[in-house]
C-alpha cells in the first residue's frame, strides 16, 4: 500500500512551489468574518466543547437536510450522517462494502480509489466519455458489481457532468439490477452555469449521496456527510462511532451558526463560482496560449481542469521535472486503477493567483 | 455487530437524567477564557481553515513530543500522529492490525473492543488483578498472540492503576517475545496522588502509546495522538490519510496556541485533579453509606469507580429499571468479551454534581 501521491506531493512542496496539485480552494475566499463572528457566539456555550452523539448535532443535519429538500429532494435529519469531511464518508462505505466488487469511472478519484483499495474493494474501470460513462460498458460492468462509485457533477480529475440522459441510463442500470450507487458530490455546487439534478433522487433507496463543506466553505472543519435512507445510515453508525465517535463538535457548532443565515451562504457560494469560473476561463485561454499542444475543455464548473498532450508524453515523469523548477500538477496515470504512465495532466486552477498561473504553466512549457 | 451501548444510551437519554455511564469530563471545568482567548488568535490566520498535512500540525507535535521529552520519555515530532480523538488512534491500529489475535484486559474498554472485532481481531481476555493483569496468564496469551492492548493507569472500566512491579513484567515478556504494546493512556495525567512512567518507555521499538486531550481538556475538538518510533509512524499515516485526509485543522491550531503557555496547563490539570478527586472520594463515601452491598476501592485517579454486588445482581437488567426513573450507569458485563450478564458496575463520577450523586445512587438503590 503507497501512500497518496498528492497528500505526499502536500508535505514536500514548500511555499515558494507554484501548485497545480491539491484540491485546495481559495483561501481568499474563506469567509473569515463571518465565521468569526458563528466562533465567537457558539464558543460561549460549554456544550460546544462536549462529547456529542455520534450521528451529528441535530441542528445541522436539520439544515443539511433542508436544502436537498428545497431542491426538491425530500430529506430529513434522519437521512444525515456528518462524517469528518467526505474523505471519511467514502472510508465509512468502502468498510461497509469491504471486499466487494465496484464499478468505477475511469479516471477516478484518487482518494477514493486508495480506500478502496485499503478495503480490499476490487474496482473495475469504465471509460469516461464526455457525458459520462460509456453506458454499455457500465451496463456490463454493473450488472455483476451491483456497486458503482460516480462523481457525475464536475468529476474529479476530469471535470466531466453528466448530461440529463446519461444520468437517467444510469439510474435506469441500477435500478434494473437493484444495486447501489455512491454518489460524490463535493462540487455540485460550484457551477458556473446552472446545478444538476442528483441521480440518487430518483434512487432514494439504493443510494448513498455525499456532500461536504470543504469545497464551499473551508477544508479544516473536516465536515462532510452522508444521505441515505434512514435504515442505511443507522447502519453506518456502527462504523462511524467506532472510527472517532463523532465528528469535531466545535465545526459542527460554527457551521450550523453559520448556515442560520442561508442568502448569507447562497451569496458566498455566488462569490465563489464567479471567482472560480473567472480562474478556469483564465487558465484555459493560459494554456492554449502558452502550451497549445495540450488538449483540453475549459470546465464548466467545480475545480479542476483535464486533458493530455496530443503526442506521447509521461507527465509522472515530467512532474519529477516541474518539481525541480517548483510547479507541481498531479499526472494522469495517477487517477487510472493500473497507473500506468500517460499524456494526461489535472491542474487545478482555483488556488493559484492569475501571475503563478502564467508563471507555472511557461515553467511547465520549459520543461517539455 | 451491535452499537456501543454507551453511545446508544448517550442518544437516549434526556437532560434530565443523571448519567453515571458515559466518559464526560466535568464541562465546568473546561477552560472556556484560555480556549477562547487562542481561538481568536488562530482564527485571524486563512492557514487555520485550509486543508494540512496528515500527520498533524508541526508546533502541536513538537508540543507533544516536548512533554514526554521533559519526563524523560525522548520524543521528536517524527514520533507523534494527530489523529481524532484517541478513539481513531485505536481504530488505525486495530486496521492495522486486523484479523489478528490479540491480548486485552479484562474488564476492559468497550469502544476498544468493538474496533478490535469491526476489524476481524481476536480478543483473548487476562483477568486484571488489584496491581494489573495476572502476568503468567498474560505470559500465557502474548506468546502466540505477540499483540497486545492494556490501559495500565486508571483504567477504563475498573479503575486499576498497574503497579511498578507488573510494568516491569509486562515489558519484559513483551521485549522477550518481541511483540507489539498498545498502551492506551486517556487518563494519565489525572493522577491524585503520582505520575506513573509509561510501560512504552522501556519498549521504544515495540509500542504505540496513545493520548488524548478528550480527558484533560475538552472532548469535542477530537484530538488524540499516537506516539510511536519513526517507521512505525510512517507506515500507521496511509490508513490516517485515507480515514479523514487528517484531523480539523481549527482544532489543531487552538490547542497549539492554548499550549504555548505550558504553566497555564500544568495549573489546569491541577485543577481538575483537585476536583475529580474530591468528587471519587465523595461518589465512594456515598456509595458506602447508600448501598454498602457494593464493593469497590475508592479511585486514585482517572474517571471511573468499579465495583459488583456481593450478591448475584444483573446490573444489565437492573439498568434498563433505573433507566425508567432517569439514571443510568454502564453494567459491568458489558466490559467482558462475552458480554454475560454479572453483579459489576462502572460508574463515572466526574460529570455528575455533589446532589446528582446522592440523588441518583439512592434512585439505583430503591431499583434493587
Amino acid at each position: 500500500m503507497k501512500r497518496s501521491f498528492i497528500r505526499e506531493i502536500l508535505e514536500a512542496i514548500d511555499e515558494k512551489t507554484i501548485s497545480f496539485a491539491g484540491g485546495l480552494p481559495n483561501e481568499k475566499l474563506f469567509p473569515m468574518e463571518e465565521l468569526k463572528i458563528a466562533t465567537l457566539k457558539v464558543i460561549e456555550n460549554p456544550k460546544t466543547y462536549q462529547y456529542t452523539i455520534s450521528n451529528g448535532i441535530d441542528e445541522l443535519r436539520e439544515q443539511i437536510a433542508l436544502r436537498y429538500t428545497k431542491e426538491g429532494f425530500a430529506t430529513t435529519k434522519e437521512n444525515i450522517l456528518i462524517t469528518t469531511g467526505s474523505q471519511q464518508a467514502m472510508y465509512i462505505l468502502a468498510k461497509f462494502f469491504e471486499n466487494k466488487n465496484i464499478t468505477i469511472e475511469e479516471p477516478s478519484y484518487l482518494g477514493a480509489m486508495n480506500i478502496f483499495r485499503l478495503n480490499g474493494l476490487k474496482m473495475e474501470g469504465v471509460k469516461l466519455e464526455n457525458d459520462g460513462v460509456d453506458i454499455n460498458k457500465f451496463e456490463e460492468s454493473f450488472k455483476n458489481t451491483k456497486l458503482t462509485y460516480l462523481i457525475p457533477d464536475f468529476q474529479n480529475p476530469s471535470a466531466t457532468t453528466y448530461s440529463d440522459t446519461k444520468r437517467e441510463e444510469v439510474a435506469n442500470i441500477i435500478k434494473k439490477y437493484d444495486g447501489i450507487l455512491i454518489e460524490d458530490s463535493p462540487y455540485s455546487e460550484l457551477f458556473f452555469d446552472k446545478k444538476m439534478p442528483y441521480i440518487s433522487k430518483s434512487l432514494t433507496n439504493n443510494s448513498f449521496l455525499l456532500g461536504s463543506f470543504s469545497k464551499t466553505l473551508v477544508p479544516s472543519l473536516r465536515i462532510g456527510w452522508i444521505r441515505a435512507n434512514e435504515d442505511k445510515i443507522k447502519s453506518l453508525m456502527i462504523i462511524k462511532e467506532s472510527i472517532d465517535l463523532h465528528s469535531c463538535g466545535l465545526s459542527q457548532y460554527i457551521l450550523s451558526e453559520y448556515l442560520k443565515d442561508e442568502q448569507k451562504y447562497e451569496n458566498h457560494l455566488q462569490k465563489i463560482r464567479d471567482d472560480y469560473k473567472e480562474k478556469a476561463e483564465f487558465f484555459s485561454k493560459s494554456l492554449k496560449s502558452i502550451i497549445p499542444e495540450f488538449i483540453h475543455q475549459t470546465p464548466k464548473g467545480g475545480m479542476f481542469l483535464y486533458g493530455g498532450f496530443k503526442n506521447k508524453i509521461d507527465t509522472f515523469a515530467l512532474v519529477q521535472e516541474c518539481l525541480k523548477k517548483k510547479v507541481v500538477y498531479v499526472p494522469g496515470n495517477q487517477f487510472y486503477i493500473d497507473k500506468v504512465p500517460n499524456s494526461e495532466i489535472r491542474f487545478n486552477y482555483t488556488h493559484s493567483s492569475f501571475e503563478q498561473i502564467e508563471k507555472g504553466l511557461k515553467i511547465i512549457k520549459s520543461c517539455l
